[in-house]
């Protein structure tokens, strides 16, 4: 069943108890980040909708009053048995909350307390538009369009539409770029990103993921608004920076990042989603692209990278191989 | 007028649309941190109202939708004059949005686009109840009573009464130990901290007003939940780590974290809530209240960090410096 039959049943069933009322998005790292775009499209769009991102851990220590039968669980885990993600999962199920569970391997044990489950494609060659931020984008887009309405939906799902393409072009269009960075900044200890908007999650997986995980240097991901009020003191000639400068409306936010960086900074890769073809879609829906973009051409970044260190994005110390 | 009847006015002035549907807690740096345990508590405690928290920038570029005349405004500028935040509260008197100010400076810009102004203890000898982080957790927690009801309102405004000399204690309990960290860490590049649930902004707001602003210290905020799903591969013999074991429902991934520190890292600072007196307020409520102990704890930390590194809390580059 695709996520519109899977939402207009929910909105259905729903219709006698008053509605959907509350969303919640459960998840940790990677998928925590996932959630990220659609968490800002409910959060901007809708009027009266309730909505809510949480790291798997805190939502199963201090589920929220809202939790109850006006509310959608939805949960992402890659394999299907993150532990925390599965006992929030679990949770629902027990509260009679109805559980939608995304997820890349549809067999796995996440699916026991899901109502709905929704795979997603994932690995090379795989379609943008069929990946996990965009199915969850979606769950998002369909429960405000119906119910509360949303006049850009069919805007968005045009988008949906194009941005295969532009990631796939994009992915392209950075490879050189890509190899330089490697060879710059490999001996780097320290590497930041930045961002805005609904594509900060993307800055958040790049820094917690790739640069902390898979490559053991130190990192951070700092809003582009916040900047100046704290972390831009720590920017000098030396430290690194990689700007998501977005499309849509909070672009000028990283512009502004962007000019300070370039005034007393010096080394800065800039990922502008202009440059990258991201403006062929509707202005009124861009920003909600942006997370697909720069996700993917991070990963040309990380594997450039990977192979200059000598350090394979596999390489773990904990994780597979220590209790924790 | 106090909270209490401010909030009350403003319910009052909104039963005849409909009521209060949203609450936008919007503010910069500092003080977006110090909206954190209210955002966090209205998350949680709420069942319908839409809550939202938002850097300044961000919002006046994307104004959410249910920005109108059944939301709130609250916003909070120290001085009265963060251009980012007296925009944010200009667009609330535009869209006739109720404007609420929290500032310690009630004469400031910020006052001419607010309906109602909150000022704040701060500085030396202020009393903690009255600080900021206390003011804006009380116009949520009254919202709250004043729309839904909220069952634990008294045990909160019990334990409001009991901050402020928890708080005090606390401050002298750890001065030794401030002193201590001050030595170890003098000449340290990084230093993370570590926090979950309403806590979590103490550790976001020394993360990047003093490590990263204050001291030129690459820094980052983990949250102890997502630390497995990424950022743990980080970890070393060699990274320091300021891990705050919070009181309350979220404990539990604080114990998990630093358990593993203990385990496969070395250098970790823990500020344990319980050991720092806050589990005198009931456990309903007290979550609540991690912010204000941690937030003011590490201020002795900070004084004695800049007095060993002789780079006092106060010397910017940028900062009051510099057009941005």
């Amino acid at each position: 069943m695709d996520v519109k039959k899977i939402i207009a049943k929910i909105v259905e069933e729903k219709a006698e108890v008053g509605g959907i009322k509350q969303v919640y998005y459960v998840a940790c790292g990677g998928s925590y980040g996932a959630f990220y775009p659609v968490k800002t499209f409910l959060e901007t769009e809708a009027k009266t909708i309730k909505v809510g991102l949480y790291n798997s851990s805190e939502f199963i220590h201090n589920i929220p009053a809202g939790f109850g039968e006006n509310a959608v669980l939805i949960v992402a885990s890659h394999k299907g048995n993150t532990p925390e993600t599965v006992k929030a999962a679990e949770a629902g199920k027990k509260a009679g909350v109805i559980v939608l569970a995304l997820t890349f391997k549809p067999d796995s044990p996440i699916v026991e307390f899901a109502d709905y489950v929704i795979s997603y494609s994932f690995g090379d060659n795989k379609d943008i538009a069929k990946e996990k931020t965009i199915q969850a984008l979606l769950t998002g887009v369909e429960i405000l369009q119906q119910t509360e309405g949303y006049d850009n939906y069919d805007k968005l799902l045009k988008g949906i539409t194009q941005i295969d393409l532009i990631v796939k072009n994009a992915c392209k269009h950075v490879e050189k770029r890509a190899a330089a960075f490697a060879n710059e900044y490999k001996n780097d200890k320290v590497i930041y990103t930045m961002a805005s908007g609904a594509g900060y999650g993307a800055a958040y997986m790049e820094s917690i993921c790739i640069f902390m995980e898979m490559q053991w240097i130190n990192s951070a991901s700092i809003h582009s608004g916040e900047f100046f009020h704290g972390p831009f003191e720590i920017t000098d000639v030396e430290i690194p920076f990689v700007l998501q400068l977005s499309e849509g409306r909070t672009r000028a936010l990283d512009e502004r990042a962007l000019a300070f960086l370039n005034t007393y900074g010096k080394r800065v890769e800039v990922l502008d989603a202009k440059d990258l073809g991201l403006s062929t879609i509707d202005a009124s829906v861009v920003d909600y692209f942006n997370h697909s973009l720069y996700n993917n051409v991070y990963n040309i970044y990380n594997h450039a990278l990977a192979d200059v260190r000598q350090h394979p994005l596999t390489t773990r110390r904990y994780m597979w191989k220590v209790a924790y």
